[in-house]
């Protein structure tokens, strides 16, 4: 049980998988008796993942990677309380003290005590803490009676594991987006972007009650993805404007709430030829089809900077926004992490009682540790999947 | 065009189809000019209007009955300016004027310009501003700019139009009672009462998102009609306590939500024998089997004078109600009419695009204006059927 | 330092100060390394300690009381990280572990895992968890991280310590009244009862913005101090009725908001004698008084066991409540714990940018712990006086 | 009664005083049977007025100017039933009809019906629907019952004339931007500049009873003018970086809540010489300075066209954000009009039971019709004032 590998990110454009250190209930000289060692029963690769492996931040070559992490407690620190050996968990990708004045406001993916550098902290990530990645067969998690949320159940668990392992990021994530976006019973929405958290988002509207959800992206297959679980979809190589897409689907060319699925690495569509990156485009394009009054949710990542930026100004995260249109409409806009706790127990409530079916939504395709690189490569060209790693085998066929 | 027929209360448990006044534009001497006419498209039977009929309120003989009303609009007042003649629209059940502060403050259901002796006023209704009910061929509608809800295309209106007649009253008056519960994705909520508001509040609760929808009756028939929609049953006719059966159905004997869609009528299991009056039965339930910090929804109507009570604090709207309970529990209580104009639109689109079946869960019949009599008898007796009056033979089989 | 003394419950009518254990990082067999051992500041005399003393409850002889707690950090377990020796702290007295569902909400008042009884626990109170009261020279304080709220500085903490020390429990417990009525900017407000809850509750008002607070109390005394902070003031004894004299406040009969700081142990004004117990009094007051969309605070204690009342519904916390009155002004009732957590750095910060006077406002007047005795029987005679014990001889004169 | 004069905008930089038409109950070929003639009480000049006068918006030369109103009702059309003649009255500066989608929902500032080109309109404005300004001695404010805040007495009225003149737009607007930003009791502020609505937005900081508030600003005798009601301030003219200057005051270099009243007219230090125009520096700023999870609230104004402009994308109210940080930091954005309905009536209460010295914090200063011009140009040149018209000589003096 002191063996341990996990996938190390080893420069731009490459993962493996390697031997890493057995988990310590500690970060460094930090003790963590109130952390729990857990085997890793599914974890999943994504797509900010991607953004470190392709280059675009600073992430160090050696960099364990993976936030997205569902477990089996191994051993607690002596300080766990409530959490018990044998427990089947969910991980919230942000990691979360529990203590500080945010956490108790429910704001755990700014949390004051988990990074020297700045709020808010995760594993296996850049500039989030240090913290060590979980796409591995063993991991450490701090603050575990706090972080964790208990399954009530581990035989029911490992039989919904391909939903319940998305509690950990991009179920809530995409909720998140669709709730700060005002998303309700009768709603109209857009989601920028069919990427694995686009989808989600798209079914997170679902189960909220939107009336139309509709699915923006520049990849056809995707976009068929969406449209498996009743969305609608737009194709935005199209010539005909965004604008007169929307007004085809729902009468009028504007939604009431819009969600950024897409973030910093967004593409537009140019007339005649390839798509190029344009790191604004998402947000101009909310200001310009969500209602007067309407709210936009933004759980698409942008960063404050961005070494591999086309321009000097987004190389500091500096956008060119037309935020006056925003202003004459009265827009809100919601920034941020999810936090991811406020989600997941009614979330997976929703799962155990068959109100959404979110693997299927995201296609979930489950594969060995040791074909995680594949999963990065197939996922970084564009494989319409969410790529689950199952480290120790125990997710049933 | 000048004649006109309607549902008139006789007095105690007698309603007939009587001629009418054709609508005037005014009420009284209260000139509507901002009102219309509307030619009534359907028009539906709600247990409110059995309150009256089984005299346990001082409504009077010859009153027009009738407060859900979907309408044709056949003539304006000079001052209507956005509806037009040929509209279909939902009339909400709550009249209100626009123009005063609650209006403003989006309470709809208090006006304070309708109705003389206190704030909220409704259509054939007893101590409700004395406007003419319209379980009616014709109806007026006043403030027709602010009240009505225009639906977007007269046809699909019509091919809706089962579902669109309970925008008026029960699927916003369910709707509400869920929303004031806390209901959302992933609550367990329990639905006090299987009658067309309780049936109506679950389906809300599905649309919500609700995890586990739990339906508690007297009536089994009307608990296998909440079972036609994916909810669970309990019958409280069993010798099980009720925070026994929760128990059976959700791991522990407390729901997130509850939703009183019974109120002051009442009624109890007593062991080995009928069923008894007890108007506090269901308040009391609320508090033992909500969780703590949970809230209470009551759209279920609880009245300042009972003339026909069993006991005298009870005549008086006095209830016997173990508050201390819910005081220790952290439980919110939240009462009073829907304001029906904060859910309609969002709950028309709902419709619109199939996101809920709401005609079906209610079980709705379509009956003649002239078997609106027969209609009210077997609504007494317990059938399990909302029924909506056609007036005109408009309704598409 | 292994002396302890405190104040002790000795059966209807009596407290002592005693010798007492010192206390020890547990609870019983319950260990508690995330607690911390307090050197005790400042701790007040509370109404809910006089309902124990009065016998209104089952409290047992040889308690220790005192849930009202400042300190000064001594000695921290292992578990506790951000807390350090020397620091000096509010202590919130609903005891909550940071770690359950319903803390992560910020329900800190109805903690599952503090008290095996039922949600929610406070030091030195019957049925609340067994935890030792801070009446006393040395407390211990669980979950320590989590409950506690550090001032930024200890020199300035003991100059204000008068206004900071009712962060423990009644500014917060006020305030919560005041915001789950409703109160805000230009409000017109009812506080029921001018005891130290009452008047931390107007002093709330005040500090929210509303434009007219008005108390109303039996006691001309306690109205008196009331006056003296800009409210207006109503005295009970009145043959006037309550809503006549509201509208020679207001020129309406009713206000925005009303808060009920007196609870069960309410009592009512008889014509032409002594008042008399009616637990219910408040309650049905405040659905006559307030307008029709209002909502209502409910901060009073009301209890699910009272074996002093003088009926028998109300020994089981039954109350006759004209609920149907409330139904139709569409009223919400707010109940419950204050959950101190949620508001006590913002009102601390309110206390040190000098915002306000609470200490003032409620005539904060500090005596010794041998003294306490002295101050519960002033109390119960009625003295419009908040006893703040201090046991060091620490307060500043 | 059938002359009339006003305010006219007679192209850059150049207002007369000029006959008018007497207003008349309608807009061009719309009939405002709905709308009241005033006698315009006071008439306040706003900063946004200055925008068009100053050229930097499209605004045609002959537009009769002012949006900020209070009136004397003179005559009123047939369709008004609550507003009466003789009535003293408070305009909201958004016009709304009180009928549409968005004005049900509260959101007045972007009603649908009263201005074809785009959601929202007010008085004698450019873009905002053509209807005739009040900067005159006649206006006609159409859709009276839905606009008008009746003030309770007239002689009251009069008396507080100064303070109630500020209903109509910068009070509510400043209350606004605090409220959007997330202030309440204990909270710290940052408000950005310290011209009227900057006043206005600190005055009702402290009313919401904020712990501290600081109002940045190049201009020392505005900073004054904050200093008079305990604000602090900062000079931005000073070298020390903002986030130090906030540190001094507050202890750490970020506050809980940041309100941006200055727009995009902002203007930075520069190093070593004068202030330059840079459209985003006050919303860079508020990323920076503001606390993670903090709120932002925009009331100033950002236009979706500005000729005027320094850049060819501010030219289109494209501005250049570091919205990566905002993102980092999870913080919202609030922007748009201030919908002056949702608090005009409370805040009239604050003023009329003195809770609040409004007139004081912005300095108003009376002035007749006729110096009119003198007061756009003083107040261009940084008179630290706040300019009311009292076009009938009736403000007390």
């Amino acid at each position: 049980m002191c063996q341990n590998s996990g996938v190390v990110n080893m420069g731009p454009g490459e993962v493996q998988v390697k031997e890493i250190d057995y988990p310590k209930l500690a970060l460094g000289d930090r003790k963590c008796e109130h952390g729990v060692i857990l085997k890793v029963v599914s974890t999943n690769i994504c797509g900010s993942d991607q953004h470190m492996v392709r280059g675009r931040t600073t992430a160090p070559s050696g960099l364990v990677l993976g936030h997205e992490i569902t477990g089996l407690v191994l051993e607690k620190g002596r300080d766990v309380e409530f959490i018990n050996v044998g427990d089947i968990v969910s991980v919230p990708f942000n990691i979360a003290c529990g203590r500080c004045r945010n956490c108790k406001e429910g704001k755990t993916g700014i949390c004051l005590n988990v990074n020297p550098a700045r709020p808010g902290a995760a594993y296996g990530y850049v500039d989030m803490g240090g913290w060590v990645g979980g796409q591995s067969e063993y991991v450490m998690v701090p603050y575990a009676d706090f972080n964790l949320l208990k399954f009530p159940d581990n035989e029911k668990a490992l039989a919904y594991i391909r939903d319940l392992t998305l509690l950990s990021d991009i179920f809530p994530t995409g909720f998140h987006g669709a709730v700060t976006a005002g998303v309700g019973p009768g709603s109209t929405v857009y989601v920028a972007g069919a990427g694995p958290v686009g989808l989600a988002c798209a079914a997170s509207c679902h189960l909220l009650g939107a009336a139309v959800v509709i699915v923006g992206d520049l990849n056809e297959e995707r976009l068929a993805q969406a449209k498996s679980f009743r969305c609608e979809t737009i194709n935005l190589n199209s010539d005909t404007p965004l604008a007169e897409q929307i007004a085809q689907i729902v009468g009028e060319p504007e939604v009431d709430c819009f969600v950024d699925c897409v973030g910093f690495e967004a593409r537009a569509h140019s007339h005649g030829g390839e798509s190029e990156e344009q790191p604004a485009v998402v947000l101009n394009q909310a200001m310009e089809i969500t209602r007067a009054g309407g709210s936009i949710g933004i759980p698409g990542l942008y960063v404050t900077e961005d070494p591999g930026a086309t321009d000097a100004a987004a190389k500091v995260g500096s956008l060119k926004i037309r935020f006056g249109l925003g202003w004459a409409k009265s827009h809100c806009f919601h920034t941020g992490q999810c936090p991811v706790m406020k989600y997941h127990r009614p979330l997976m409530n929703a799962i155990l009682y068959d109100k959404i079916k979110i693997a299927d939504a995201v296609n979930v395709q489950v594969i060995s540790l040791k074909d995680a690189p594949k999963g990065y490569q197939d996922f970084d060209k564009g494989a319409v999947t969410k790529f689950v790693i199952d480290p120790h085998g125990m997710i049933p066929i």
